[in-house]
């Protein structure tokens, strides 16, 4: 009782500091990037590390449902594939394939790129004057070498796996990202290509943006919530419009 | 004018050889796979390995582009990639990253395994003398790996790239195969995972079956004709009699 009494003052004063310190104007708006498969090409070999991870264990799961899991926290993750071969794994088992996984991407960082018209993106909200900020699933330790290829403002929040308690589909890293920006998370759009971020985006009650670079299929991300669906951010960016970007920054 | 007119003997040739040796049974019925990701998960070492290739040679494609290509004659998917890149690609630097993709995709060999009820869908249709055929764009110098993790009797038709003029979408390979079973396409069932293959499908006549082992989203593959969508290998053969196979073979 002590606890949830606690907790609901804290949250009282939370939205109380929301209110006073967010943008006051009416017209404000921010992005929540994710960052594999949105910014960065970088999900198939993802797919390949844990592949290449659980196979190492013994674990034989088809590619393809794996794809299908990238994005999810890497726990999640885990569990959900462990349900498709019905074979229990261990606390350490489990630590293991994470560590084996962030071993076989590290080897993969050379063949990286940032997405086509992802840079780009990122500097016309900065010129419109739209706050952004990106929120991953991944630990620190291997989004670095993705965020490295991306220029970003050094203002930039980034929030990663190991600042909150759960991962998408849960909301918080998108609530932590959205509180860091001080923009209400009802302004802000989720932009990812995995139906996990557009489900964690409905759950934190953001609106979602797909894109296909992470290669889920459109009507997959549609079904998931998206609001609308890109190919990648250069096509976001050409459509820009559509999510109430004015190239002019409000007056 | 001569051309034409001899083109036309053979074909009525054809059809009437067609006639003549065609099962005479009117429950007869074929299945025709495709080879990667539909009988084995090769897809995604397929993509990297394309991806390497290609980026071996200068030419930066995002994975998902690569990834939505794969099962189209190399030949036609090396045209859309550079569609995309607008990066004109002498005919030397074609076979030089066909080179490059064969070599990249036979080290991923020992890594490729069957699909979750492949062996188990092959050996039931045997059961019930339904007779079946491979048909896959690959050459047969990269489809040796995969075949061989496959037990298929040995009278099986496998229908290669380096024995037709066209490769998927175009429908040579699925004829070709429906051919040497003696089965007249229109009673064939194409199963497929891309929609290269129910694209081919529908310009063979047959009915397309889609598998969503290769990546691709359902609605992707019912968008391009498949008659009915399921998981793997395993799924279909859980219902196989939404493909008209009876347990018992027909009296």
């Amino acid at each position: 009782m002590r606890n949830a009494t606690y907790d609901a003052i804290i949250e009282f004063f939370r939205s109380l500091l929301d209110l006073m310190t967010a943008s006051q104007d009416s017209d404000s708006l921010a992005f929540l990037f994710d960052l594999d498969g949105t910014l960065v090409d970088s999900v198939y070999q993802h797919v390949l590390a844990w592949r290449e991870a659980t196979q190492a264990s013994g674990i034989e799961l088809p590619v393809w449902r794996i794809h299908r899991q990238i994005g999810m926290s890497g726990g999640l993750m885990l569990h959900a594939l462990w349900r498709e071969t019905g074979r229990p794994v261990s606390k350490d088992e489990a630590e293991r394939i994470q560590r084996l996984h962030a071993d076989a991407f590290a080897k993969q960082a050379p063949s990286l790129r940032v997405l086509p018209g992802a840079q780009e993106l990122l500097n016309a909200l900065t010129a419109a004057h739209v706050p952004y900020a990106i929120a991953t699933s991944g630990r620190l330790q291997s989004a670095q070498h993705t965020l490295e290829l991306l220029q970003l403002p050094p203002e930039t929040p980034v929030v990663t796996r190991d600042q909150v308690k759960r991962a998408k589909p849960d909301p918080d890293l998108f609530l932590a990202a959205a509180e860091q920006l001080r923009v209400p998370i009802a302004k802000c759009i989720v932009v990812g290509d995995s139906v996990w971020d557009l489900l964690a985006a409905r759950r934190a009650s953001a609106l979602g943006v797909g894109l296909l670079s992470g290669g889920y299929g459109r009507e997959e991300l549609e079904r998931a919530g998206a609001y609308r669906t890109y190919d990648d951010p250069a096509d976001l960016l050409r459509h820009l419009d559509e999510c109430g970007v004015r190239p002019d920054p409000p007056a």
